[in-house]
């Protein structure tokens, strides 16, 4: 919270004799908590009442233990207009570790609803595996960074947030029918994969500017419509669908409505033993 | 990610010469994304390759520097089940200044939609916004930690998951209707206390477990009629309701069919100068 962090530090500017261990845990707060935010070094040195020099070698130092214990990347920008900067990047191992983590518990036979569905609300919801696929999807699509996160209500949305937590950008939530709360709106119909209806999806008007890039994060993929219904909703308000992650997609159909997608893990079904067959996904 | 962590230090072990500052923010990060989970001495011993009477040193110096830039609580618990947490709580100043951005940010007149609502999800779905209201309800209800977080779909889910993981405790989603893919279900009726209708609320039978404490946190507050629904939910499944935080109140009606909750901001209405009036409420 850009604004809302000003206080904290009112009152108690240049506190004087801070030892290098208390600042360096006072930036690596200010930095996890705003991913991708450049800092400049003044701003570290006017909060900490150090010379520049200090700061740069506190960083140093900083950065080393975030590499040496895979805790994310801090990257220094050289310049005028440099700075240091947190990006929430997870190590292979730690996504494989994740995504092997929630297949472990995905084949739980409790989970097995009639018709073949998988129960995973209680996963999607308990805020470290959230915060987990939320920077793995941040990982994994990298870069172009969005500007904006969508998703479709109403299981993506704590994944579509913690993924727009780590790029530090809005998330934005279509709605299946328009709300008076949200003032005017755009809408497309899709037909979706598995059921072949018709729906509607809508957005309001002002959710996306023109010209934005937006990553498109949901809970499951089967048929791959709601993602062509995306993809067509991006277009229409002249923005660019950058990239789509989905935390489950369906092994049948094989042939998607859409393309160029990115999945964590891959449910086959439920074969005669009544196993739950799930795997991570070729893209882990 | 208590599991998934595991892997970020394997091969690792014992790395040996790492430096005070190095230990602290790897400490710091640990403690920071896991709130409220009690962590031995012996973790960190471990982890760290450092002694028990070093440990003991850094963390002396890691609470001292989250107290001066009010960072939030690093409690030390003393005793063989004793060990080291981090409560995410926020100072009456930052909250205030979150609120008071926040109202600034709502009086902007273009936010007005017909019939007087307030355009709000753009505050809700900013991650840096949904993490400081989370961080503020996990601070105001404070005790009892609930077991668990409820809302209702769909606006309000990005302040619950926020303060979910504030508390480090699952969120639960309240639907409208019932989801084939979520197993058996519990329904309520409840009345809407400003359109008087009758309607249902839905909730999975494994969601809640007997007896745990609940906390239910919403965006908006107007009659009270969904809060006084989740009570009686809350009842059917013999949990306690312990908390309720709402972002936005209505100052009519002032009689509410719920009590006992908490506000962070009062919704007075636009005046006859087309001024939005928001205000914050006694709670901040």
């Amino acid at each position: 919270m850009r604004e809302a962090a000003t206080p904290r530090t009112r009152g108690r500017a240049r506190p004087g004799r801070l030892r290098r261990g208390e600042r360096m845990v006072v930036m690596a707060h200010r930095l996890l908590s705003h991913p991708y935010q450049l800092f400049s070094l003044s701003t570290f040195m006017e909060l900490l009442g150090a010379a520049k020099s200090t700061i740069s070698e506190d960083l140093g130092f900083l950065r080393q233990a975030f590499d040496r214990f895979q805790l994310g990347k801090v990257e220094t920008l050289a310049g005028a207009a440099g700075g240091v900067r947190y990006l929430p990047q997870m190590s292979r191992d730690q996504i494989r570790a994740l995504v092997e983590e929630l297949c472990r518990r995905l084949r739980d036979t409790a989970r097995v609803l009639p018709g073949g569905f998988l129960q995973t609300t209680d996963l999607i919801s308990t805020p470290h595996f959230a915060a987990g696929m939320g920077q793995t999807f941040a990982t994994l699509l990298g870069e172009p960074r969005p500007d904006v996160v969508l998703t479709m209500e109403v299981k993506g949305i704590p994944v579509a947030l913690e993924t727009a937590r780590a790029f530090n950008v809005p998330m934005v939530t279509i709605r299946r029918e328009g709300r008076i709360t949200e003032g005017p709106s755009v809408s497309v119909n899709y037909v979706s994969g598995s059921s072949r209806m018709v729906q509607t999806m809508t957005l309001p008007l002002r959710a996306i500017p023109p010209g934005a890039k937006v990553v498109f994060i949901d809970d499951f993929l089967r048929g791959g419509g709601t993602a062509r219904g995306v993809f067509d909703l991006v277009r229409e308000f002249r923005a660019e669908l950058v990239g789509i992650g989905v935390l489950i997609e369906t092994a049948v159909p094989k042939e998607k409505m859409a393309d160029r997608y990115l999945s964590l893990i891959v449910y086959e079904g439920v074969n005669e033993h009544g196993e739950v067959l799930v795997y991570p996904s070729r893209h882990v």
